[in-house]
């Protein structure tokens, strides 16, 4: 590891300084003397590189009609919400029982008034991001109901699994965003986990964070908490959710996704409105299919949102994969779904929609090269499609069935040299070097040169996790492998964490009401 | 893995049919029955997507107004070739002992001659390869003193393992070149090795090959043993070697290289001029500046083929690698060499030639996490750029330091599914798949329908390492991780291994040449 740096030069960059000047832990500045805690936190990604097209302007119009025409002649069904279907009527819409079909160009004309860039607020000014335009935000890992642990079991996961995902992604400098259910915390009854999980992101992060969509009154009970947190009259001017709201591809919304994105939409909360596509079950097994009912589906669920609340913020949603067409399972990291990213992000760019896909994507069961192929894979085509919000974006394993501890780190190694990366190239005088070029001159060597001792701070991007030495240094260490020094770098940072202040008034009030709501109720489990 | 389809399906759509077409041999149709064997080989690929650039005009003239000024004012050394001088000095550049001056635009001028595009023949002629344009043309790992071998061990590399990766490299679908030295044969003496090695590329694949550059006596060796393999006539009227010329960076070429190009050269034989580049040590710690310096080596020493003969095919090569500020080591698949891949691509492209960078580079000792994101890292940036030759694709270990063969088989793979991404996306009826959203409708599945049935064999890239079954059954089938996997597949390839048809005349032919010329030299070990 590159971690050998005095940590007096360190201090004096801020390369990789501790959380010392941000409530001043003696932890972290422990950590930090060791070479072992987080860096400086970074704020989200103002991309400064192109993004990458693989559609023109013939492909994308074809989509966009063939589109148009499933929202015509097929329709989408709304299931078991009169509300819904009313406003559809109302809209002009033509409704058959649970069916709506779309006049043509209806959807996106209802989207007009959705913003391509809005700030999610965060209870830390300095962490609220900007989601759209050139903006990216990293979030990690989303739903799984297992964890691998640092003991490298493979278990059910826990509220305390819970919360340790949270202080990771709190102390990631290259994770901008807390995220939503970071595992899915299974020794808490179903009907309370949403008051412990979004507990979690207020108190020991103070980064943004998605609201429960597992419910209507989840979701009620999530703006109610920050209300407390926000104030009433700030959440309603404000965004501080963004939460995410998946189609039942093919073209069904059902009644929780329903449920959850009216009452975030009338909150002036932002949707993902995401077709969970499994291509070859849940869509066609081309690109072009996926695409088309991809953006017939995001026209639908998105334009609701306008129908609820004009101006309410409203992402275009993608999860792209694969099934195995031998043994159905999803694939992730091969080409197919890359192809359906770039292209959504293009449709997503000419609707006006801010974008959300990919991530950290890998089906292996344990961290290893097959785990990492596929998550950068996901992870490049992500990127360069520019890519608004990035759900997944560490910790996942197993197609989402596991977080995973070690895969977070190497992860969030990751999303650092992406971030890195979308700084472009620095044309300006010190980045041309011509000095350095004729001082050193032919035959000699670049390491001592003016130009190098000025510039070898921050000239290249430091990895934590990355084993650069010698064959020799590297046995001498004990021939470890990436997923062993993560696991050693994630125990330093869980035992340098220190919880961001938060008012003691706040985080009574928000116990208060989170102990009326829980006793309001009988623990359910399933 | 997704091997379990039935093989009489395989058998009908020729998707991943046993080599039993060619050759007929009975251990690849065992191969293929067993799920083991390789697919079909595939052509080199010819892009359908796009490039992607960092570099807008302003900076690509900026980079190359640099670039000029160094070589009209810093200049270019070569060092021990009074040949190389007199050329440059008849050419009009301004010669000072060994440092060679060049008036704005001589290079660039030069290169005029240069094709962008040519063939580079192998024996088979369905294996030729077009190098340039649209192409792009996977050739294996080249260098390794060391070899990471099937039991895990680490340890010189051997003839014995060079054989092996030719065979593997022959049999793999997606690699289109057999490369040069797979790995250095140490024991085999060093000034007898070349011929060996190049009769192993011959006599175990069809495929093109590269040729022998540490001596220009053995690059003439391998040009006599291309005519006896292809007819002199062929040889001086063809390209049949693709053979790599290192710059010393910086701004240096030595004896040896400068030897070796000219009899490449001379012989209509392509070369691949490229600034091997550990940026902050052979070139200056920046992007922009890297760029600067590896535009003005390469200007030089491939113009330098086009004074040799006019004509000759020569490649714009770029190396990219950043060091780490703190232990000196190299390191891959950071920000910062995506960055110059990128940027140096499209230099290439303004200046006619076809290029080479990248490949599956990676720092890690063990075909790891760390490995994987590394090489996925630098192969994604490769294949964006739009790079036309690209070296080192499949099995490179430890920063080129060792040979690793479950790496080999992890990267083929790989390789697979970018040749398959550069196929794009697919804009036909059957690609829009319109037919199948309107036969499943909403709220069903398309498991069955006819549109997944007509497509479902080739619709999504199958990968031969990544496990993507359940947990359970990932459990009960051992819990392999991927290296394990690639190990068996390794071992499978190697048994299923049957030689090319080589006619017996040519066969004793280039026998008796190597006994000729290894019985006139002592054994040189150093």
């Amino acid at each position: 590891m590159d971690d050998n740096l005095p940590v007096e030069a360190e201090a004096a960059t801020g390369g990789r300084r501790g959380r010392a000047d941000r409530g001043g832990g003696a932890a972290a500045r422990r950590a930090a003397r060791g070479g072992s805690g987080p860096g400086t936190q970074l704020t989200y990604i103002k991309r400064k590189i192109p993004v990458y097209e693989v559609l023109d302007e013939e492909g994308l119009a074809l989509i966009e009609k063939n589109a148009d025409t499933v929202l015509e002649e097929i329709g989408i069904e709304f299931r078991d919400d009169a509300e819904a279907l009313k406003l559809w009527k109302d809209a002009g819409a033509d409704v058959k029982g649970e069916r709506v079909h779309f006049p043509k160009g209806l959807p996106r004309s209802l989207l007009k008034t959705a913003p391509s860039t809005y700030t999610q607020h965060a209870r830390n000014p300095e962490r609220s991001v900007e989601i759209g335009g050139k903006g990216t935000v990293f979030a990690p890992v989303y739903g799984p109901p297992f964890v691998r642990d640092l003991e490298g079991n493979r278990r059910y996961a826990t509220i305390e699994d819970f919360r340790n995902f949270v202080k990771l992604a709190y102390m990631a400098p290259s994770i901008h965003h807390s995220g939503g259910t970071v595992c899915e915390p299974v020794d808490v009854p179903v009907n309370k986990r949403h008051l412990d999980m979004v507990y979690s992101h207020i108190r020991y992060s103070d980064k943004p964070f998605m609201g429960s969509v597992t419910a209507p009154e989840r979701a009620e009970d999530t703006v109610e908490m920050c209300k407390i947190l926000f104030g009433d009259e700030f959440v309603q001017n404000n965004t501080v959710l963004t939460s995410l709201i998946n189609a039942n591809s093919p073209m069904v919304f059902d009644e929780t996704m329903l449920g959850a994105l009216k009452v975030y939409a009338r909150n002036n909360q932002a949707c993902i409105v995401t077709p969970f596509i499994l291509a070859g079950a849940m869509s066609p097994v081309t690109v072009t299919g996926t695409l088309t009912q991809v953006l017939a589906e995001v026209l639908a669920g998105a334009a609701l949102t306008q129908l609820i609340r004009p101006g309410a913020p409203v992402l275009f949603g993608t999860f792209a994969s694969s099934i195995s067409m031998q043994s159905g399972a999803p694939t992730f990291g091969t080409p197919e779904p890359s192809l359906v990213s770039y292209g959504a992000a293009q449709l997503a760019r000419r609707l006006g929609l801010p974008f959300r896909t990919g991530g950290s994507l890998c089906a292996s069961k344990v961290p290893d090269a097959q785990a990492a192929y596929e998550s950068a894979n996901t992870l490049n085509s992500t990127i360069l499609a520019g890519t608004n919000f990035v759900l997944h974006s560490a910790g996942w394993l197993e197609g989402g069935l596991a977080s995973c501890y070690e895969k977070f780190m190497m992860d969030v190694d990751q999303l650092g040299m992406q971030q890195k990366f979308a700084e472009g190239v620095d044309l300006s005088e010190n980045g041309q070097a011509m000095d350095a070029i004729r001082e050193v001159g032919p035959g000699s060597h670049y390491l001592g040169c003016t130009h190098t001792q000025a510039n070898f701070q921050t000239a290249f991007y430091r990895s934590s996790i990355a084993d650069n030495n010698s064959y020799e240094q590297w046995l001498a260490e004990g021939q470890k492998t990436a997923p062993q020094r993560a696991n050693e770098l994630a125990r330093r940072w869980l035992e340098a964490y220190e919880a961001p202040h938060l008012d003691a008034g706040i985080d009574e009030a928000l116990n208060a009401f989170i102990t009326k709501k829980k006793e309001s109720m009988p623990d359910a489990f399933t």
